[in-house]
């Protein structure tokens, strides 16, 4: 699926913003809860011109934009919102619907719902950089073995030589943005972690329930460089995050998949929780380390992760693999 | 990510089926974009009583519904549709954003757009029979925690229990059936196996390679009882069917997933090959456990598969998940 990648260009004329004032004109919401105060509403999309598709996926129902607002580079992001059963029967009564076929007991139709009962969940990347747009663009993949050594030799130079800014992890951390969306805060300075949903996630149903914790320890770049002196603070993280996902979304924790990253995508220690049937990106044995065995294998051998081989899939674009290959590593 | 997929081959049966012979019945659209002549219209779904999901996908955007229209029994799938790159430019004029979230560069909004470019494909079976109810029945899974003593308290004794036919693998190995499909055959008794293309496979398109490798060897259970004894046969397994794959499909060792199952879904040693990048269903984390992994973890603990605890999903209507119910251990 990885070389679909198209370079399809869209015409910027097509493209072109139509007034704001037209668009208002066009609100007709009277849903309450849905729809609230007008001036809530505003359409930044309207002065999005976009050049090209980075990557889709037909099954998922999602795109990945690449394009300028006023003179920013901008990676748009629509993803269709999941199916929610709370609204059926409100999507039943207030759609319509056109017979597109018929045979036999099997008939299929084009339904037109309500736009607040089928909203898109749309994220804005602006300014964006060239890592933003290499990051969605659509690539093929390589499994990479790294040993202890290439660890310290290769990985480690390259993330430190990036210093990708993680002043969005501290912001989180310091209450500075995104403080109204922390489900669960542990203060402590050294066991303590944020609990928060990953943006992945339109908390509108738990089918697809995708938090992250973030742990406050600033110095944990990734699974490479946990010890057996972090046992305390996995530990805490997977059972206060079980019981702040049990008592605020119901959910017990067999129903939870609770893992780790690596390579994560920034370098400061977080672990994802999932719903157990979600089949959510990046959950793959190839890249996702159960928490759980990360905490058995620090039991069995303080140092695991800094003398064990792992392996994990890299981008044809990502940086690392060319060290990898200048190494003679791949 | 098994019901998923089993959902997904569902679905487009379902479609399949659907369209085979659906020519005669097709209604002619001619001005669907905008949408058309009202009296084209209708609404099926009003007189639609939902009484429960059957099965849903939030990453797939698709819900399955039985209930009732009139007196009939019905079921009814929808599924949001992919995102059409022809319609971006409408989409951004025409839609209205409310803002969710800003953070630094990142922002989210909800999207709400007009109904005619955010359509939801509906799928009625009406009347349904038990049996279309039950197809596309998701059954909910568990995570099972299983410690070395659960696994000879409960799990081996319920398979042998079981003691479910393995004849058709010993056809496999004795070239008695799938003969012409076999990729690579080591006859040696000890370190032996037959790598051949899984059923789920097509093989038109190495996007989706999935090819499993089947021991000689037949009193290995499952990764339970593997101890380091197997090193041989697990290294000549990886080793030999990676050279088999990049013989006959010129696919490297860098493009694959190589993983046992844990519950396996036959109690006969296997191991599967799947392209990376290949969303394969069983190769999330949960359920998968690279070769690789296995062959490090036997290396540095001859008796780590016995005595390690095992995290693996269930089933509801698993018969193993009752036992691990009686014996109080869920």
């Amino acid at each position: 699926m990885a070389d679909v990648a198209t370079k399809r260009e869209l015409s910027s004329a097509e493209t072109e913003a139509a007034s704001r004032e037209a668009k208002r004109a066009k609100v007709d919401d009277k849903n309450g809860e849905e729809g609230g105060d007008e001036a809530e509403w505003e359409n930044v999309l309207s002065t999005f011109t976009a050049s090209r598709v980075l990557s889709d996926s037909a099954r998922e129902k999602i795109m990945f934009l690449h394009g300028k607002i006023a003179d920013d580079d901008a990676v748009v992001v629509l993803e269709k919102t999941p199916i929610r059963e709370d609204s059926l029967a409100e999507l039943f009564r207030g759609s319509k619907l056109r017979l597109e076929m018929k045979n036999d007991i099997y008939s299929s139709y084009r339904l037109q719902a309500p736009p607040h009962l089928n909203e898109i969940k749309t994220t804005v990347v602006c300014p964006a950089t060239e890592k933003h747009v290499k990051k969605y663009q659509r690539q093929e993949s390589f499994l990479v073995e790294e040993t202890g050594e290439d660890y310290r030799a290769v990985t480690l130079p390259y993330v430190q030589e990036q210093s990708l800014s993680l002043q969005w992890v501290y912001n989180i951390l310091e209450k500075k943005a995104e403080a109204d969306r922390i489900v669960y805060d542990d203060p402590d300075p050294e066991l303590g972690f944020v609990l928060l949903p990953d943006l992945k996630w339109d908390q509108k149903q738990v089918d697809d329930l995708y938090l992250i914790a973030i742990a406050r320890q600033k110095d944990i770049k990734s699974l490479r460089d946990l010890s057996s002196e972090h046992l305390p603070l996995l530990q805490n993280i997977f059972q206060k995050g079980k019981e702040a996902v049990l008592q605020r979304y119901k959910l017990p924790a067999s129903k939870l998949r609770v893992y780790l990253h690596y390579q994560p995508s920034y370098y400061h220690l977080h672990v994802h929780f999932t719903k157990l049937g979600y089949d959510a990106p990046g959950c793959g044995v190839e890249r996702a380390h159960l928490l759980s065995d990360v905490i058995q294998n620090l039991q069995s051998d303080p140092q695991f992760y800094r003398s064990r081989t792992l392996y994990f899939p890299l981008r044809a674009d990502d940086g690392l693999l060319g060290r990898f290959k200048e190494a003679g590593r791949l």
